[in-house]
């Protein structure tokens, strides 16, 4: 066999079509300035830490202190040690760091070491269903979020994969996503072999959804002889940014229950609201007959802990109200226990984030300092871009601000480019890292970018007079 | 539509009909008892640290600082107030562990929380590809490893994941796999929709595996209009603790070679051979046109990480040698940036195995003491329960031991009952919790069990006598 037929054999065809713009051909090419002395900005994706952001002190105290449980025991030698010599000495953790940790390792039973159940462990699953309760205050009204139908995983990337691995059989079962997408999205579909199905919000509304655009996107895929099994909303949008509306959610239920079909609500930019306020999918779907995958993750709001890979699903309505709720949930655990479970730090992370320091108690003061600094700033940060866009030539940004990217909408560019183009010309010319919006797809005919608004603001400042001046003589010239 | 026609349409049913053993029927059954307050040993899953194996100090103290680099300060302000009032104590970390976590975080430059490259970080892979080339003796002869060609990922079971989804695009692609095998490889082939095609290596001349029965095996696929696409191989071995010689190697090469396929090294027990020397597949492949992947773990060896999920897969040989080997890298790194990367905890513990602390330094003494111990305790612990087997009627156990496992044969069961029987009686009288043989596949007619050798000598002590007496009356029920 020659090696071409080899390479063919091996590979299966669906993963060479696959496309992943947001570490794709722009994104390589800056890698390879990079490694020739160019200086990059980064924003190509949402990776706060890499661009300068600190993580939370208090997740990462209590984090290191479990995964070294002896040096519990050792603070507090030292601590003694200290207070019979008569000194004091900020190096020393507090008090209430070290009993949280002593209290989670408690919990935990196996430490940091061991697989833990495939879920995840109950009382970080406890916790999260608190967390959920409480996010949508269902003292008021609504239904608590259950424990064994939440589903730790290593960041929301495996909770999409797992759901649509899950749902996806041949090459007719179709998955509604919006137009433009998070690519994670169409990659997955394409990978396990099923069917794309596109809507679209309308842009020049704020990206605003109806029930009639998606009537309009499941009447051609019914046409093709497509099942679709789900439709995934991403709310706030990646990558317009873009904040649904209550009406908007109660129209997309709607239609899913009308169609018979699970929604998958990827809310991992929960956080990132910075006017206004979140509603999750799970405060309004109720007991409707659809079911619902809710995601939720680590590596964005204000804790950005990428690398760290942790998140969760929450499961609400399985179908069947008996037997068959239960035989959904067992083959889901079953699905999760063949990759063993997800990784602990990643779970503790998310832990941290559904138990943060309260007020009153001793870490919340430098907890709150830094979680509003962050979130204060990156709106500041949109906004500063927001306003270098007025200063280019034909480039329009629509939506409110939401999660961390921005996705203007490039009106004017010279005949016979596109945004792929202008993307790639604008990473020679300035060192600044974004992704085409065909990376994410956009109506035909239409060109945008995504940037995330993640550089510290000096490096803004320098780059964005760079950037207007590179705009304004590549839109115009002839 | 009915509920049960929701659950249906939604469920790939491939998911439905998959089996998981390892956490299957007898484990659950086990967490339950134990919910009740019944004590359960768990020897279902190889997860050391969850029967009180403990971490290694030297791992868990850089892995704690890099999480909380400001530590690295603290620590050092503490030492420096100590040193100043004459005082001294031992609660303080070396300046050796607080140097290398400087230099790991050095060479990261984004920190923990951070994505990586995809493939994970260079300084890791290189670091990884050092490791391979000191363990191969690549020195003497030998090809070295190729940093490009790793990939870092959550745990083991990832890297068969990815695999097995980048070759599986029809249910007449086929792959190999030993019988009996780890669940996760029928489990993974199942749920992408291929054809599993099992070869059987021979029980009674200690598992040992010849061409011929590979050609067997083969010759019934290809009379079903089956592709194999790669045939894996775990040595040592998962469930049965063999280990294969240089011979049987060299022959599996060569089938591979003939027939057109790659081979899946599973190697993630390389640590685990008690008497003997691991010889990897690397080493013996050399430059032949069989496409390699191999894979290792920080979840079983001496250090039993399972909970951190990590671990790498390297690639030799892939198919083309100009251009096309380029491009069947490209598609791997493609699939890998689709999950972004793996979690950071597990990618430095891993760097932290293939770059142990050296003789002469600070930390080794510790080190070599603590793995010493592990592994020594390992091989007793397995000793014992191979001579309580002696005590059962119709208990054979073949096989060198390599790995956690044995994977002794019930050769006298009542009549109606089998190995999963026995398995759930076992539990039910002993609370030692094993897995039936079935789980992992075996020839017609025979019976097994697995049991990891991992519980604490006294635990076994304790049940090793209730086992023997419960057997005994067992199998020679009327």
């Amino acid at each position: 066999m020659s090696d071409v037929a080899l390479f063919n054999m091996i590979i299966n065809p669906n993963i060479i079509e696959m496309e992943y713009a947001v570490r794709g051909p722009i994104p390589q090419r800056a890698a390879e300035l990079k490694k020739h002395g160019r200086n990059i900005i980064f924003c190509n994706i949402g990776n706060p830490q890499a661009l300068g952001q600190r993580p939370i002190t208090y997740y990462r105290q209590v984090l290191s202190l479990l995964e070294d449980p002896d040096s519990i025991g050792r603070e507090r030698n030292l601590r003694s040690l200290l207070n019979k010599a008569g000194l004091a000495s900020k190096a020393l953790l507090s008090d209430e760091l070290l009993n949280t940790a002593e209290d989670i390792l408690k919990k935990m039973e196996t430490g940091m070491g061991a697989y833990t159940e495939s879920r995840g462990p109950a009382f970080i699953r406890q916790a999260i269903a608190r967390f959920i309760d409480r996010r949508d205050n269902i003292d008021e009204e609504g239904i608590p979020s259950d424990p064994d139908k939440i589903f730790l995983t290593n960041g929301a990337s495996e909770a999409v994969k797992f759901i649509l691995e899950m749902m996806i059989a041949s090459p007719k079962d179709g998955i509604m996503i919006p137009t433009p997408q998070y690519p994670l999205y169409s990659a997955t579909i394409k990978k396990n072999g099923g069917a794309q199905v596109n809507y679209y919000p309308d842009e020049d509304s704020d990206w605003n959804l109806k029930k009639s655009m998606l009537e309009e996107s499941i009447k051609d895929a019914k046409k093709q002889g497509i099942t679709v099994k789900a439709i995934v909303v991403i709310n706030p949008a990646n990558p317009t940014g873009a904040i649904l509306s209550e009406k908007s959610m109660r129209e997309i239920i709607e239609f899913a229950k009308e169609h018979e079909m699970a929604i998958i609500a990827d809310e991992v930019y929960q956080e990132n609201v910075y006017d206004g306020k979140f509603i999750s999918f799970a405060k309004i779907i109720g007991k409707e007959a659809v079911p619902l995958f809710s995601l939720h993750s680590i590596s964005k709001g204000f804790y950005g802990e990428c690398g760290q890979r942790g998140g969760y699903l929450e499961l609400r309505n399985p179908p069947g109200i008996k037997d068959h709720a239960c035989k959904f949930l067992d083959v889901l655990v079953k699905q999760a226990s063949v990759s063993l479970c997800s990784n602990t730090a990643g779970q503790l992370l998310t832990y941290l984030m559904v138990t943060p320091p309260l007020p009153g108690s001793e870490s919340y003061p430098l907890f709150f300092k830094e979680k509003t600094q962050i979130l204060d700033d990156l709106y500041e940060k949109a906004e500063i871009i927001r306003a270098a866009f007025k200063q280019m030539d034909g480039m329009k940004c629509f939506g409110r601000i939401g999660a961390l990217y921005l996705f203007p909408r490039l009106e004017k560019l010279p005949a016979g480019t596109d945004d792929f183009d202008y993307c790639m010309a604008l990473l020679e010319e300035t060192g600044l890292c974004t992704v085409n919006g065909s990376g994410f797809g956009q109506k035909k005919g239409t060109n945008h970018l995504r940037i995330a608004f993640l550089p510290p603001k000096e490096m803004l400042k320098e780059v964005l007079p760079q950037w207007i001046a590179f705009h304004n003589k590549y839109v115009n010239r002839k």
